[in-house]
């Protein structure tokens, strides 16, 4: 874990695939695994959302809840919402996707922002009690995502 | 080699990028490979659009030329120009890109139904006299695809 | 985790590499992963050691301890210690590995008997108490490993 | 193909599996892909072996011979003809194996001095007519190999 725990800022979206509405603080007391990608983002295509899946078939949906968060901050015009709902059902995605909010002509996402993202895909791990453990750019490997994951599912 | 020689029919397309327009007439004398895809495809994201850019890499410009085929039969709305443009760009696509005609409201495109093929990805060898001489739905391995190549291009 | 809790049979075994001698007992307090290979494994050779150094490279070793454990039950005369000395050198293994006991003329080592194993790879996990929490043959995912490593790593 | 053509010097070998004495001059007319290997060469293991069956599998026997040369330049107790039988039962490689020859206490076998070879893995290849057309030491890809082997074929 590379992060001095802090509240987890709530999710500020627009749209959800797969789930109504959610929020962080409605999911208070599970781990949740926040997938920050862009559909046209080749490494989240590639790595991290065939990895979020792997996530999800992994772990008890009591203890760890998978979010996926579509945070555009470029090429908008190809990534909208329609393009979206297309890309998660050729990629067979099934657990909830919220879109991040952009604020007027604002090119970073709000969400994004109040992360302090670099960029995409970005993984975040919020603990039972909603502190951010883990916010990792980039690939994370399995064991290593497997582990961080199993040690916050086992705090109580 | 699946297939008995036939004329290659002439790509009917509306857009090109990464070059201006291109016939298969125009390209006679080399072996052309042709790629056609749909960038929300996932077995075309993960196996055949970067095997497309081996194949540009490893052979001679000279000999072989790879083209690429967005040929759209669902999700029209999500895999427009604006989008594909977006998608090479960001997958590193070099190579020739032709945008498959729709007439009027027929969802299936005009190149592919010429081709008969039967879904995305699909690759058509095309000798240097113009022929047909192989077409695959479905992933090809490279050692095969290779050697299938080479086998058209050895043929003056 | 597939097993009951069970006491680990202590390993019964006749020369180390890349280590002094060591006993499970004397490994009370940390978790470990026993990884119960063949030299001459394909799937060893391509996965479970791989996987096994990953293992090392993840954890602290305070918490974790991975152990090699060579029994060989087929091909005798070719994985010897000779042998296998130059595997681990070739393939950069630097954990602790044992080499399982024969009984006589038994062409089934001891400790693999003792642990009722069926074949190579096995993967054994043992927590800091000495017992037995799961016992796998075959491949494992690399998530699921890391999550219950780190599931009994958690355990105080 | 980085090779000046040069006959291709003859195998000097002690043993064969998998198939009775051969030579290189009695497949002439057919392509020949010369596989050089240690079995604990670790990327013999995990790329070149299996390369070296995907092309057995991919190329006509009328056309293409796969050879495999076992070539031991260290490591020599832990790699002799016992322990190579078990490894090629083990991996499942059908295709004819040499055993290169040493004399007396040279270290460096007499095939592969031969050759100049500087390592293993090295894949070489003969065309129809005996000439050594490439010598690659280390990975080829298999785009590339399959092509190299389709040229040679198709050269009459």
């Amino acid at each position: 874990m590379n992060a001095e725990p802090a509240p987890a800022p709530e999710l500020d979206v627009t749209e959800w695939l797969n789930a109504g509405p959610l929020t962080l603080a409605g999911l208070r007391g599970r781990v949740v695994v926040l997938e920050a990608f862009q559909m046209l983002c080749p490494s989240c295509v590639s790595h991290s959302l065939p990895q979020a899946k792997r996530v999800a078939a992994t772990f008890s949906s009591d203890d760890v809840v998978v979010l996926g968060l579509h945070t555009v901050f470029e090429h908008h015009e190809a990534m909208g919402p329609v393009s979206l709902r297309a890309f998660a059902h050729e990629n067979r995605l099934t657990f909830p996707i919220a879109i991040d909010r952009h604020d007027d002509h604002d090119p970073t996402p709000v969400t994004f922002a109040r992360y302090g993202m670099r960029g995409t895909p970005t993984t975040v791990l919020v603990d039972r009690a909603g502190q951010v453990r883990n916010q990792a750019f980039g690939s994370v490997p399995d064991l290593a995502l497997g582990a961080q994951i199993a040690a916050l599912a086992a705090e109580r």
